[in-house]
């Protein structure tokens, strides 16, 4: 009954403790509690249900809460995580010969799907500038970034993947960075928790269950997943609460089953959704943007 | 445990049933189901928890799966009960010197919250053309329509009402209609159900729970409530699944209660939520042009 | 032919000059030139076709070009101006006794005119917190935000001056503030402009042509008018390029008149209005709530 | 100074005149004026400022003041423009072999550049459904339709043709059908004209200037303009006032040639142009929709 334990976070996936093939590391940076996760084997990425790679997580307190100054730290230790990923992913360092193309994934018409196209929408791009003025570019270190909003399927009729692959052929970045919505399995996961992985997003991950991989192979350049929590879907909802009640997945009926299958269609969410994903997105392309800047806020 | 079991739907509160107090006519038209209820005693809308008054819903399958020729029946449909309700409600033929201020309630960045507000951005308004060509109202017998998005507390800091009743002694109109997204307590009711009723709207309806009566009484006009479901309480969704497990109330463990009770801060909504409420926007907005233009089309 | 010379700003209407019945103070506050404008007699109000009162310019270079901490600095500069204005209009200093209520006006859907609606989107209201926890906002000091965004006529077939009297009526402000688009003479005025004033709106303003004044005496509390240029009338901009090219007024032929009066219908906006409006909208909801707030950036 | 008179129209740029290697045919369908223009000859290029090949000019009246019944007149007459020269530019009957990718050029953010984006946002795309349902393709003749929204080098970083050509190369259409708002040279023309175009999009069109040119050479397969004109270049407006009040460029101070060279970062809109666009997007989706879907209506 595992298909109805859905969570897009490692760390709610079993992957908060050591075990074979699983290394786990926990610090704190700006008053956040920071969770460094490797998945080394193939039994153990089989054990928790997500391919190899590095997971880590920076637990933060509900974002839309902290005060300005505490926003701030959150802010500056997520680009440094940001930062050490992308470096470590292209075997490079940041700085004026470094591109890199952000992609916000998911349904920017739904509101707990549009942390990818919010972010994007608050992101300033630089790559066109460079191609004007390269020699600013060289002297102060910045990097180059370009973005897309790629829609889905519903709405373009086409793979996002497929458009992801022409934006990196268009822009040559040395990363892809994927900004996503994610699903949790509790409710308290919920916009206080940011996860940054080197795996790239696989299928089933997001609110709408993005339906192929976006990783190195697929689009030919690394791609790191950035991502926020903001639904849990409504199966996994029923599924921890009948568990809570001690009822077990070997004693569900036959309709029940109906039941949380057909719940795979709805998603739950906070009613302050819309205040939360603004503030996701401002976090999170505050936090890309300096990463990715050698002098802060010299555009945003 | 009947606060865990919420629905704006009279026909799921058991107002699908003839009773004392009850009165319920079974009908179709234009291809979907009818049922028009009136709850006639203290006692019978205490039993349902919902005012004294009249309720109809329109059952008419998933409105964005209606093909354009079935939409229209439904519009049509929907057109002659708002019209009938509406001069039922306020004792005048529907014509010339009818005022109509049409509320979007809900917060309009919020998907599955947002009928309301997208309701009235399609909805073409004529008051302020009548001031300018009254001769032309006069003839063709066209009412006046106003439009108000009030937007939500946390929004304006100011409730509802208060901006309600500001517009409706600006525009003096004979009817206030409030558009609202609904909650309803199993998910096959989300968007495929509309409901009418003539006693506007009572505190807990909505998605964020407005907080404040909106019916004769506090605006001084009669309030028709116009709304289609969207979402399903979270709480609700667990109570029922575990209902159907065959585990009662009485059961329940204090830590059970306390999750249902932290339930209520989430909704569920489909994961195509975002062409739902699109269409049942078309829906709404046509049916209302409809109800209150003698000549269909002119001014859309 | 001054009706093709159309400007909301004072300051190119003549009022930057002393003279009869006008007094002008220019300083320097936070790296912008301030401009304080008092219009003392009849004969200057209908000399500059402005209401009597004191306006308040302050040039800061365009908006959407600031490095951060030029932004913070016109954002300081700005909020004691709005502040010191409000304390003097009041006849009140500004603290835990004190409530604003702050109206966006203008055409959300159309981006020159969207300034007012995109400020009040990123204003944190308090107005309702305040009534759950009263004992929070006396001690510190927070005044009391409310906000309304009322749409325009042919949104809402409703004129906004009896929008904003509900509201008011509700909140029981001590100061109404009206942010607006303005209409510019002059191109170089588009968004490095900010404009204060005490004596509300007057027919004629905005880009839509508001057609009722909002003030003190339709409203029933003072009216601060607080607006940043967006557009030029295409008309002026005809007009002006003929007086620049020595064309003069007495010389215009009938079909020229007609040109110039169809013109009307029409504004030029720049290109990248886009960015532009949404750096207005960050600084004129951050200078609010800076002067509005006793601690900054409690509730932001 | 032709560089200060500036149309996307054929029409405007003595396109609608038959000379040396331009033919014109003109007819009337649907109540509508069209003009079919062949330009025919480098010289005839050259002279007229457009690239050779067909041009079709569909005149209509304001789109957004036509009735619902001439508003559906217009729309199969557009459906019909569109079909015959997709047929003609592909040598290929349209039905349930054919596949069209629609882009919606321009910056979605500005009203008055929002045509494409707004286009594409109401498009029923059916590329991904064809994936799961190929039969039900096959027998009712429907064509695969997906669509696309780049955005703008400011918001991306990158250059639109890119990619579209990454679309070009995920989806395999047999055309794309690039939709745009388009400049005109007379106020008059704004939302009242729909050119259609065999040449795809050159340099130097659109509001912001798309840079590089958009068609067969570029992306591989033949490309269709279609696009409504939503403003006037300020230049343009100038001069063309200049000219009328009988001022000759060869007599322009230098002063005036700096302030026309500065007025192309400015653009003159209509103040209703929210209505304006949201009509010519009704009516660009549905003759799109009408005209690659054999049953009408099926999947709008």
């Amino acid at each position: 009954m595992e298909e109805f334990a859905r969570s897009d976070l490692a760390t709610e996936c079993g992957g908060d403790r050591e075990g074979d093939g699983i290394r786990v590391r926990k610090s704190e940076c700006g008053g956040c509690r920071l969770l460094h996760v490797q998945v080394r084997s193939e039994a153990a990425a089989a054990r928790i249900g997500k391919p190899q790679g590095s997971y880590v997580t920076l637990e933060c307190g509900e974002i839309r809460m902290l005060s300005d100054s505490e926003f701030d730290r959150v802010r500056c230790a997520l680009s440094v995580e940001i930062r050490e990923m992308a470096e470590r992913m292209c075997g490079k360092r940041i700085g004026g010969q470094f591109s890199v193309l952000v992609c916000g994934l998911g349904n920017g018409d739904i509101t707990a799907d549009a942390i990818g196209p919010e972010t994007v929408r608050r992101l300033a791009v630089t790559r066109h500038l460079r191609r004007m003025d390269h020699a600013l570019f060289s002297t102060v270190g910045l990097c180059e970034i370009s973005a897309l909003t790629p829609g889905v399927l519903g709405q373009t009729g086409l793979e996002t993947v497929e458009l992801v692959k022409g934006a990196v052929k268009a822009a040559a970045p040395d990363l892809v960075i994927a900004v996503d919505a994610l699903a949790a399995r509790s409710v308290e996961r919920l916009s206080t928790t940011v996860q940054l992985s080197d795996t790239g997003i696989h299928p089933g991950s997001g609110i709408g269950n993005r339906r192929k991989a976006l990783n190195a192979e697929t689009v030919g350049v690394p791609v790191m997943a950035l991502g926020v929590p903001t639904v849990v879907d409504s199966s996994t909802l029923v599924f921890d609460a009948l568990h809570r009640a001690g009822y077990e997945p070997q004693d569900f009926s036959a309709e029940l089953r109906k039941t949380l299958e057909e719940g795979r269609s709805f998603f739950v969410s906070p009613k302050e959704i819309d205040l939360l994903v603004s503030s996701v997105a401002v976090l999170l392309s505050g936090a890309l943007e300096k990463a990715f800047a050698v002098r802060e806020g010299e555009f945003s």
